[in-house]
């Protein structure tokens, strides 16, 4: 059957509720709603087999901050978004221990571009805590990987984290990629955040291994934004909506085959929301405030 | 109306056909079909006023090279994409004067940095020969600007390749541009020379001043690479495929808003053939072999 | 004899002081010393003939902005340039009128790139102004053109340059680029600021058409930042510090052909000055702090 | 004492023989000359203790390929070049097994630019291999890493590197740096090969953890290419020359702090001798021709 492509664990509990076939409730699954600084947040937590076998997905947390207010630039904006994904993540996260940031994705590709980007904009302290460690006593060890593609490296991104988390020891890794969504709607408006650990290239259609807990030894959080809808889902969407029936999703396929749909102006929004990812990032790890990660950045 | 958005003269008389009101022959315009170096070429003249009301688009001769199978890199796909581009144009162009190549679009995003590309891959010899013109006798000059876009300079590309051309007076001008197509199937497979000018952006959506001889004093030549499918046009065809009747375009449009649909492997693509481009001009220009090539951009 | 290179007034003057020959008083040059926003701030004024054949150089006011002590990072260092700068720039500039910026020299080679990166930090409202007057009536319309270089033009700076000044009709020209000092202590902590035009690519030694109210037909003011060192320049000055006597020029010429010395860490010199440069702009020509200038920017 | 700062074995050997006090035999140490598709290769052999102490470098084999007359552009000078260093590597390196390449250095800063450069023109088979083992029968694995810089990573390159061979378990490894040397006429004209590891950053002056034999568990060969001269070194040089005699080095170093000396064109130099070590790599590794070369990586 022709499954619909998601990585937002919010749109996989979608889908199951709009698939007809259901009319039962969907057990294993708790999702809650709340706000943070203006923006709405959305917390599926699946919770046993039934969950996991429902969505796709494995257990554990999925939040998801929906960040389409951000694109009126209303007062405090950028500020308000590191404040909600930093507050949301430091929720998630263990409260010590040196970690290490993953970039996944292609940074020569602006709709996989997320992870290299949001790098850029993370402070990297690791080494500089080991040269000087009593002028860097106040700050959390934080080192950085940029995964890169696998055919600009011949090597799969779990194989390269799992040589270097060996060697470095992290606490806790945080792993960001760019997602696909089913709704054109949340690309670029959407950052999820789980305590699952990533596939890498799910945004952009490259399954890959996994890195998580089982492969890695440690704790993996992922922070994604989708930036592009699979052609496929799209089309199946619209048909639906208008009312055609029997919609054969195999034809879709083929026509939509290695085709995304994104927004023209991906590249100041992957840009701008792969800065708030990094300046959270640091806001949950450093305890700065928004102006002292900019004097440290510049 | 809804008015399905291509920037090819091919599909526009595909487009007229289809549309079931018409049921008269399409006056004004001619089609004719050849193959050259292995790949078809479609030749749609419009020779008058009706031909330009039916398709949209001014009176004038456009080339439609069908580079399908050069994705198949069967042998010399490259030599002979180069030949096929490069003796069409030729056909187009005055056999002598200087010559301003513009490279339109934006370097920074791949589905419009077709002009950019394609100017690397240019010969530039102006001032070559103005600096040592008897080393150089055997060369045509060969001038480039790349117009950047309008939020980075402040300025429309016409205005500023009017001043250009008023400075340095070529003979003829050729504008490279991304393209946007109706159809999937021609994205990155389709190569469209023209002898009309060109407006700039139509491709990524930002209608601006032409490029043409009215507005530059010489005449215009344009090629263009479709690299993006408006996300209103492919559902609109996918609708009507599926058998859909009274498909409300608006509501299409509204979905699609400032989407566009593109391969995943766009950046491939797009250098790939901004590379025929700029060796087919080059071969068009200086009677030079590609190995030739080569050896100069080396 | 040998000419020791220098693109700064203040240098020119010091190397006329150190001639051993001239005993007699510099006429036709007057130099004057401040300090602005605790920046030492030298103004030498060439006054006429004499001193233009002194100096070398046209007649005019050179301000030169000492940002040495930028980088000991004090309390709003970035800041305080930005308002030296600005001010220093105000004081020179007509008050009104549409402005043309000009980015000189190469993008991908730091020690020629801050006319580029300058131009990448300024508010560019010409088209935004036309647009919509109304919403930008308090803003100066200001346009930019990075001219790109000979090679990947076949166009000379000065041509573009006035071929778009012809077509936009600016009030005023501002030229920006990279400077050879003679110095080494003055690579990367100078700004010079002249009323007298340029000649494009001099730090990197391509001397070509000058930019100036001659050629262009409006007045032409240049930002300039030394980032080399010619190397026969340098080992001419430390062989004479040391006391050897006959120093053959032409052999060291030789050696030191095509040589520049440079910071190590020219990349993150070149592009921290070069926001002072872009936002000292902003600061002199739309009268805006430097916070609403990170929001316009942002 | 002042030392002359050098990466190449060559000059160490010179600056030895150089020294007024020796005026005894080098011994430990074996200097021959050769030529190689038309260029010269001089291998200096450090065979114990004496030698290693003599010259300060490890023992091994350093070979230096003098690539002066590639810059004639002479009939093949690029394929020549590319077969002399792939005909060399081959005599150093294992006949078998998978094969690690590190691009060492800061993509972002010419001078340091040549191993993710070099990085760029290397096949790389490793995950072909893995996922088509019988299309890709004929081919040597090679995967490859480029560190980056410490500053953005946090991770000294040594210890990535050794993760990273931990987990994939190569045969061997080879490293790509840039290199510093102590006379002009080197720059951009040498590349030497080693089998004795390195020590990364020696080009721009920040000496790291080695990857050799003993951090990493396997054979380490180095490749390098000296892109710069320390602007004491040059001074010091030149002053000896010119008959200064008590030279203060002390002096020198304090004037050159920081400085480099570095050909104008160096953007240009370092592209093509990068793209001369990718090609030599392969050429050695796979048992290609350049023309296949070329096929493969377009």
């Amino acid at each position: 059957m022709y499954i619909k492509r998601t990585d937002l664990a919010l749109e996989a509990r979608e889908l199951w509720q709009e698939s007809a076939q259901r009319t039962t409730r969907l057990s294993g699954v708790k999702a809650t709603k709340t706000k943070q600084e203006g923006y709405p947040v959305t917390r599926v937590d699946i919770l046993d087999n039934r969950g996991e076998e429902a969505l796709g997905k494995p257990q554990g947390s999925y939040l998801t901050i929906d960040l389409t207010s951000f694109w009126q630039r209303k007062t405090d904006f950028f500020e308000r978004a590191v404040r909600a994904v930093g507050s949301q993540l430091k929720g998630l996260l263990p409260a010590e221990g040196p970690v290490l940031i993953i970039g996944l994705g292609n940074a020569a590709m602006t709709p996989d571009a997320v992870g290299p980007l949001a790098a850029d904009s993370v402070l990297i302290t690791r080494h500089l805590i080991a040269a000087m460690p009593r002028h860097f006593a106040g700050f959390r060890p934080v080192a950085v990987f940029r995964t890169g593609v696998l055919g600009t490296t011949g090597v799969e991104s779990a194989e390269a984290v799992r040589g270097l988390a060996e060697e470095i020891k992290p606490a806790l890794v945080i792993a960001i990629d760019a997602l696909a969504s089913r709704r054109v709607g949340r690309v670029c408006t959407t950052i999820q955040l789980s305590d699952t650990g990533i596939i890498p290239g799910s945004g952009v259609g490259n399954h890959r291994a996994a890195l998580n807990r089982e492969t890695l030894g440690v704790p993996v959080f992922a922070i994604g934004v989708p930036t592009v809808v699979d052609a496929a889902t799209l089309a199946a969407d619209l048909l639906e909506e208008s009312g055609v029936e029997n919609v054969r999703p195999e034809s879709l396929q083929k026509e939509g085959q290695g085709l995304m749909v994104t927004p023209r102006d991906i590249d100041q929004q992957v840009r701008d929301l792969s800065k708030v990812i990094g300046y959270g990032i640091n806001w949950a790890l450093q305890d700065l405030e928004i102006e002292e990660i900019n004097a440290l950045l510049s």
